[in-house]
Protein backbone atom coordinates (compact mmCIF):
# COMPACT_ATOMS: atom_id res chain seq x y z
CA UNK A 1 0.00 0.00 0.00
CA UNK A 2 1.18 3.86 -0.67
CA UNK A 3 1.21 6.73 1.30
CA UNK A 4 -0.40 10.15 -0.40
CA UNK A 5 2.99 11.28 -2.11
CA UNK A 6 3.18 7.73 -3.58
CA UNK A 7 0.10 8.07 -5.92
CA UNK A 8 0.62 10.05 -9.42
CA UNK A 9 -2.65 11.42 -11.30
CA UNK A 10 -3.42 9.92 -13.94
CA UNK A 11 -3.23 5.89 -12.31
CA UNK A 12 -5.81 3.53 -13.25
CA UNK A 13 -6.83 1.16 -10.46
CA UNK A 14 -8.73 -1.91 -11.90
CA UNK A 15 -11.00 -2.61 -8.86
CA UNK A 16 -13.11 -5.65 -10.28
CA UNK A 17 -16.71 -6.57 -11.31
CA UNK A 18 -19.93 -7.31 -9.74
CA UNK A 19 -22.58 -9.55 -11.03
CA UNK A 20 -25.93 -7.93 -10.26
CA UNK A 21 -28.37 -11.30 -9.80
CA UNK A 22 -32.07 -10.91 -9.73
CA UNK A 23 -31.98 -12.17 -6.42
CA UNK A 24 -29.35 -9.80 -5.00
CA UNK A 25 -31.45 -6.38 -6.63
CA UNK A 26 -34.45 -7.41 -5.33
CA UNK A 27 -33.11 -8.11 -1.97
CA UNK A 28 -31.11 -4.55 -1.63
CA UNK A 29 -34.19 -2.98 -3.16
CA UNK A 30 -36.79 -4.41 -0.99
CA UNK A 31 -34.36 -3.25 2.61
CA UNK A 32 -33.24 0.91 0.64
CA UNK A 33 -35.38 1.03 -2.60
CA UNK A 34 -38.34 -0.44 -3.12
CA UNK A 35 -39.38 0.91 -6.36
CA UNK A 36 -41.41 -1.01 -8.84
CA UNK A 37 -38.64 -1.41 -11.21
CA UNK A 38 -36.47 -2.59 -8.36
CA UNK A 39 -38.89 -5.36 -6.66
CA UNK A 40 -40.60 -6.96 -10.43
CA UNK A 41 -39.15 -8.25 -13.75
CA UNK A 42 -42.59 -7.39 -15.14
CA UNK A 43 -42.65 -3.97 -13.61
CA UNK A 44 -39.11 -3.38 -14.97
CA UNK A 45 -39.98 -4.24 -18.36
CA UNK A 46 -42.61 -1.54 -18.23
CA UNK A 47 -40.61 0.99 -17.01
CA UNK A 48 -37.95 3.25 -18.52
CA UNK A 49 -35.40 0.91 -17.63
CA UNK A 50 -37.00 -2.13 -19.63
CA UNK A 51 -36.25 -4.75 -17.14
CA UNK A 52 -35.27 -5.35 -13.54
CA UNK A 53 -33.08 -2.99 -12.82
CA UNK A 54 -30.47 -2.55 -9.94
CA UNK A 55 -31.09 0.30 -7.53
CA UNK A 56 -28.55 3.15 -8.49
CA UNK A 57 -27.29 2.68 -4.49
CA UNK A 58 -26.49 -0.66 -5.28
CA UNK A 59 -24.67 -0.10 -8.12
CA UNK A 60 -22.83 2.22 -5.71
CA UNK A 61 -22.17 0.04 -2.91
CA UNK A 62 -20.76 -2.24 -4.71
CA UNK A 63 -18.32 0.07 -6.07
CA UNK A 64 -17.73 0.42 -2.72
CA UNK A 65 -17.19 -3.20 -1.64
CA UNK A 66 -14.85 -3.47 -4.63
CA UNK A 67 -12.81 -0.63 -3.61
CA UNK A 68 -12.52 -2.03 0.20
CA UNK A 69 -11.73 -5.76 -0.99
CA UNK A 70 -8.78 -3.66 -3.26
CA UNK A 71 -7.70 -2.15 -0.06
CA UNK A 72 -7.50 -5.33 1.31
CA UNK A 73 -5.15 -7.25 -0.61
CA UNK A 74 -3.12 -4.46 -0.63
CA UNK A 75 -3.15 -4.29 2.72
CA UNK A 76 -1.80 -7.89 2.85
CA UNK A 77 0.55 -7.48 0.32
CA UNK A 78 2.48 -4.69 2.55
CA UNK A 79 2.10 -7.03 5.79
CA UNK A 80 3.63 -9.74 3.11
CA UNK A 81 6.30 -7.73 2.46
CA UNK A 82 6.99 -6.54 6.21
CA UNK A 83 5.97 -2.94 5.78
CA UNK A 84 3.23 -0.86 7.73
CA UNK A 85 0.45 -0.76 5.82
CA UNK A 86 -1.08 2.55 6.07
CA UNK A 87 -5.49 2.91 6.63
CA UNK A 88 -7.43 4.92 4.88
CA UNK A 89 -9.52 7.05 6.33
CA UNK A 90 -12.96 8.38 5.59
CA UNK A 91 -14.41 9.85 2.76
CA UNK A 92 -15.47 13.84 3.66
CA UNK A 93 -18.14 13.15 0.19
CA UNK A 94 -18.69 12.46 -3.38
CA UNK A 95 -19.29 15.07 -6.38
CA UNK A 96 -21.06 14.41 -10.02
CA UNK A 97 -22.83 10.95 -9.50
CA UNK A 98 -24.62 9.59 -12.46
CA UNK A 99 -26.39 6.74 -13.21
CA UNK A 100 -26.18 7.04 -17.27
CA UNK A 101 -27.47 3.40 -18.27
CA UNK A 102 -30.06 0.99 -16.16
CA UNK A 103 -28.32 -2.34 -15.36
CA UNK A 104 -30.73 -4.84 -15.79
CA UNK A 105 -30.65 -8.33 -14.00
CA UNK A 106 -27.27 -10.51 -14.70
CA UNK A 107 -24.94 -7.53 -16.33
CA UNK A 108 -22.26 -7.87 -15.01
CA UNK A 109 -20.08 -4.59 -14.01
CA UNK A 110 -16.25 -3.87 -14.13
CA UNK A 111 -15.05 -0.88 -12.32
CA UNK A 112 -12.11 0.99 -12.69
CA UNK A 113 -11.03 3.92 -10.47
CA UNK A 114 -7.95 6.95 -12.01
CA UNK A 115 -6.54 9.08 -9.76
CA UNK A 116 -7.03 12.19 -10.49
CA UNK A 117 -4.98 14.31 -7.77
CA UNK A 118 -3.76 14.46 -4.09
CA UNK A 119 -3.60 17.41 -1.68
CA UNK A 120 -2.70 17.86 2.16
CA UNK A 121 -5.01 19.34 4.16
CA UNK A 122 -4.40 22.56 6.79
CA UNK A 123 -7.30 21.00 8.89
CA UNK A 124 -5.91 17.39 9.93
CA UNK A 125 -1.77 17.00 9.77
CA UNK A 126 -0.73 13.99 8.37
CA UNK A 127 -3.60 13.32 6.22
CA UNK A 128 -4.33 14.22 2.80
CA UNK A 129 -7.26 13.61 0.08
CA UNK A 130 -7.19 11.88 -2.98
CA UNK A 131 -9.55 12.74 -5.68
CA UNK A 132 -10.67 10.29 -8.54
CA UNK A 133 -12.81 9.36 -11.00
CA UNK A 134 -14.76 5.91 -10.34
CA UNK A 135 -16.43 4.22 -13.22
CA UNK A 136 -18.61 1.27 -14.11
CA UNK A 137 -18.72 -0.57 -17.62
CA UNK A 138 -21.06 -3.35 -18.58
CA UNK A 139 -19.70 -5.94 -21.14
CA UNK A 140 -20.17 -3.64 -23.85
CA UNK A 141 -17.96 -1.16 -22.77
CA UNK A 142 -20.68 1.16 -22.14
CA UNK A 143 -20.11 3.39 -19.02
CA UNK A 144 -23.05 2.89 -16.61
CA UNK A 145 -22.37 4.82 -13.66
CA UNK A 146 -19.42 7.83 -12.49
CA UNK A 147 -18.65 9.96 -9.99
CA UNK A 148 -15.58 11.67 -8.47
CA UNK A 149 -14.75 10.54 -5.22
CA UNK A 150 -12.31 11.79 -2.11
CA UNK A 151 -10.97 9.88 0.10
CA UNK A 152 -8.53 11.18 3.61
CA UNK A 153 -5.27 9.16 2.81
CA UNK A 154 -2.14 9.11 5.79
CA UNK A 155 0.51 10.94 4.47
CA UNK A 156 4.07 9.19 4.62
CA UNK A 157 5.38 9.42 7.92
CA UNK A 158 9.23 11.25 8.78
CA UNK A 159 11.45 8.15 9.08
CA UNK A 160 15.44 8.25 9.62
CA UNK A 161 15.53 7.41 6.36
CA UNK A 162 14.51 10.85 4.93
CA UNK A 163 16.31 13.65 5.14
CA UNK A 164 15.85 15.94 8.58
CA UNK A 165 13.46 13.57 9.21
CA UNK A 166 16.09 12.38 12.39
CA UNK A 167 17.21 15.03 14.65
CA UNK A 168 20.15 13.19 15.67
CA UNK A 169 21.30 12.31 12.14
CA UNK A 170 20.31 15.93 10.82
CA UNK A 171 20.62 15.97 6.69
CA UNK B 1 -49.55 13.60 -5.50
CA UNK B 2 -48.19 16.38 -7.79
CA UNK B 3 -47.27 16.75 -10.80
CA UNK B 4 -43.65 18.97 -11.95
CA UNK B 5 -45.72 21.75 -12.46
CA UNK B 6 -47.39 21.71 -9.10
CA UNK B 7 -43.95 21.87 -7.01
CA UNK B 8 -42.54 25.50 -5.91
CA UNK B 9 -39.52 25.97 -4.83
CA UNK B 10 -38.46 26.20 -1.30
CA UNK B 11 -40.82 23.30 -0.51
CA UNK B 12 -39.55 21.87 2.76
CA UNK B 13 -40.75 18.22 2.75
CA UNK B 14 -40.35 16.49 6.05
CA UNK B 15 -38.96 12.70 4.94
CA UNK B 16 -38.88 11.41 8.68
CA UNK B 17 -36.16 9.72 11.00
CA UNK B 18 -33.65 6.53 10.67
CA UNK B 19 -32.16 5.04 13.69
CA UNK B 20 -29.04 3.51 12.93
CA UNK B 21 -28.85 0.55 15.10
CA UNK B 22 -25.50 -1.35 15.94
CA UNK B 23 -26.86 -4.49 14.62
CA UNK B 24 -28.21 -2.70 10.91
CA UNK B 25 -24.29 -0.96 10.80
CA UNK B 26 -22.63 -4.08 10.98
CA UNK B 27 -24.57 -5.57 8.71
CA UNK B 28 -24.68 -3.18 5.94
CA UNK B 29 -21.00 -2.88 6.29
CA UNK B 30 -20.46 -6.60 5.98
CA UNK B 31 -22.21 -6.72 2.84
CA UNK B 32 -20.84 -3.23 1.24
CA UNK B 33 -18.76 -1.79 3.36
CA UNK B 34 -16.32 -3.85 5.60
CA UNK B 35 -14.37 -1.35 6.85
CA UNK B 36 -13.19 -1.77 10.92
CA UNK B 37 -14.78 1.34 12.07
CA UNK B 38 -18.33 0.12 10.33
CA UNK B 39 -17.99 -3.29 11.82
CA UNK B 40 -16.78 -3.29 15.48
CA UNK B 41 -17.01 -0.66 18.12
CA UNK B 42 -13.82 -0.91 19.52
CA UNK B 43 -12.04 -0.36 16.44
CA UNK B 44 -14.43 2.76 15.83
CA UNK B 45 -13.44 3.84 18.66
CA UNK B 46 -10.03 3.88 17.59
CA UNK B 47 -11.02 5.40 14.78
CA UNK B 48 -11.59 9.33 13.44
CA UNK B 49 -14.98 8.43 14.32
CA UNK B 50 -14.63 7.52 18.19
CA UNK B 51 -17.29 5.06 17.87
CA UNK B 52 -18.88 2.02 15.60
CA UNK B 53 -19.94 4.36 12.99
CA UNK B 54 -22.83 3.95 9.79
CA UNK B 55 -20.96 3.43 6.55
CA UNK B 56 -21.64 6.71 4.45
CA UNK B 57 -23.47 4.85 1.39
CA UNK B 58 -26.13 3.50 4.64
CA UNK B 59 -26.49 6.91 5.80
CA UNK B 60 -27.60 7.93 2.10
CA UNK B 61 -29.60 4.80 1.47
CA UNK B 62 -31.55 5.44 4.49
CA UNK B 63 -32.66 8.40 2.91
CA UNK B 64 -33.92 6.89 -0.07
CA UNK B 65 -35.80 4.15 1.51
CA UNK B 66 -38.21 7.10 3.70
CA UNK B 67 -37.84 9.25 -0.03
CA UNK B 68 -39.60 6.17 -1.51
CA UNK B 69 -41.86 5.39 1.74
CA UNK B 70 -42.94 9.16 1.42
CA UNK B 71 -44.24 8.56 -2.31
CA UNK B 72 -45.83 5.51 -1.73
CA UNK B 73 -48.25 7.34 1.13
CA UNK B 74 -48.64 10.14 -1.26
CA UNK B 75 -49.53 7.89 -3.92
CA UNK B 76 -51.76 5.84 -1.41
CA UNK B 77 -53.77 9.55 -0.45
CA UNK B 78 -53.91 10.75 -3.98
CA UNK B 79 -55.91 7.11 -4.87
CA UNK B 80 -57.84 7.58 -2.03
CA UNK B 81 -58.91 11.04 -3.29
CA UNK B 82 -60.14 8.93 -6.72
CA UNK B 83 -57.02 10.82 -8.95
CA UNK B 84 -54.33 8.95 -11.39
CA UNK B 85 -50.70 9.48 -9.40
CA UNK B 86 -48.08 10.21 -11.20
CA UNK B 87 -44.85 7.94 -10.70
CA UNK B 88 -41.95 9.35 -10.22
CA UNK B 89 -39.20 8.41 -12.82
CA UNK B 90 -35.67 7.57 -12.10
CA UNK B 91 -32.47 10.07 -10.96
CA UNK B 92 -30.15 10.82 -13.78
CA UNK B 93 -27.52 11.48 -10.53
CA UNK B 94 -27.10 13.33 -7.43
CA UNK B 95 -24.06 15.92 -6.68
CA UNK B 96 -22.10 17.18 -3.82
CA UNK B 97 -23.11 14.50 -1.32
CA UNK B 98 -21.13 15.22 1.88
CA UNK B 99 -20.90 13.59 5.20
CA UNK B 100 -20.36 15.94 7.58
CA UNK B 101 -20.16 14.52 10.96
CA UNK B 102 -19.94 10.54 11.63
CA UNK B 103 -23.68 8.51 12.76
CA UNK B 104 -22.39 6.54 15.17
CA UNK B 105 -25.01 3.37 16.82
CA UNK B 106 -27.97 4.42 18.03
CA UNK B 107 -28.29 7.64 17.02
CA UNK B 108 -31.87 8.71 15.09
CA UNK B 109 -31.25 11.00 12.02
CA UNK B 110 -34.01 12.94 10.66
CA UNK B 111 -33.92 13.67 6.67
CA UNK B 112 -35.62 16.70 4.97
CA UNK B 113 -35.79 17.09 1.37
CA UNK B 114 -36.48 20.99 0.23
CA UNK B 115 -37.41 21.81 -3.63
CA UNK B 116 -35.02 23.78 -5.22
CA UNK B 117 -36.14 23.86 -8.95
CA UNK B 118 -37.91 22.46 -11.63
CA UNK B 119 -37.53 21.94 -15.84
CA UNK B 120 -38.35 20.36 -18.51
CA UNK B 121 -36.73 18.50 -20.60
CA UNK B 122 -36.39 18.30 -24.34
CA UNK B 123 -35.43 14.90 -24.87
CA UNK B 124 -37.95 12.95 -22.79
CA UNK B 125 -41.42 15.12 -23.48
CA UNK B 126 -43.84 14.43 -20.81
CA UNK B 127 -41.20 14.47 -18.16
CA UNK B 128 -39.39 17.29 -15.86
CA UNK B 129 -36.43 16.91 -13.69
CA UNK B 130 -36.86 17.70 -10.20
CA UNK B 131 -33.74 19.44 -8.18
CA UNK B 132 -33.66 19.38 -4.32
CA UNK B 133 -31.04 19.57 -1.50
CA UNK B 134 -31.67 16.75 0.84
CA UNK B 135 -30.06 16.63 4.85
CA UNK B 136 -30.15 14.55 7.61
CA UNK B 137 -29.90 16.32 10.92
CA UNK B 138 -29.11 14.54 14.34
CA UNK B 139 -30.82 14.72 17.60
CA UNK B 140 -28.51 17.87 18.44
CA UNK B 141 -29.58 19.42 15.21
CA UNK B 142 -26.77 19.05 13.87
CA UNK B 143 -26.52 18.23 9.87
CA UNK B 144 -25.06 14.96 9.38
CA UNK B 145 -25.16 14.63 5.82
CA UNK B 146 -26.56 15.94 2.71
CA UNK B 147 -27.01 16.11 -1.20
CA UNK B 148 -28.08 17.92 -4.17
CA UNK B 149 -30.61 15.19 -5.67
CA UNK B 150 -32.58 15.03 -9.49
CA UNK B 151 -35.55 13.12 -9.82
CA UNK B 152 -37.32 12.46 -12.91
CA UNK B 153 -40.93 13.61 -12.65
CA UNK B 154 -43.97 13.35 -14.86
CA UNK B 155 -45.57 16.87 -16.19
CA UNK B 156 -49.02 17.36 -16.10
CA UNK B 157 -50.86 15.58 -18.69
CA UNK B 158 -53.12 17.81 -21.04
CA UNK B 159 -56.62 17.15 -19.85
CA UNK B 160 -59.92 18.56 -21.29
CA UNK B 161 -60.42 21.08 -18.25
CA UNK B 162 -57.35 23.01 -19.15
CA UNK B 163 -57.89 25.42 -21.98
CA UNK B 164 -56.85 24.02 -24.85
CA UNK B 165 -56.25 20.93 -24.28
CA UNK B 166 -59.08 19.47 -25.67
CA UNK B 167 -59.08 20.26 -29.65
CA UNK B 168 -63.19 19.94 -29.49
CA UNK B 169 -63.38 22.26 -26.84
CA UNK B 170 -60.73 25.08 -27.31
CA UNK B 171 -60.48 28.00 -25.15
Amino acid sequence: MRYLEDFRPGTVVELGAWTFTAEEIVAFARDYDPQPFHLDAAAGEASLFGGLAASGWHVACAWMRLWIDLQARETERALARGEEPPVPGPSPGFDDMRWTKPVLAGRTITYRSTLTGGRTTRSRPGWGILDSLNEGFDETGARVFHFTGHVMWPCRPPTATEPGADPDHPA
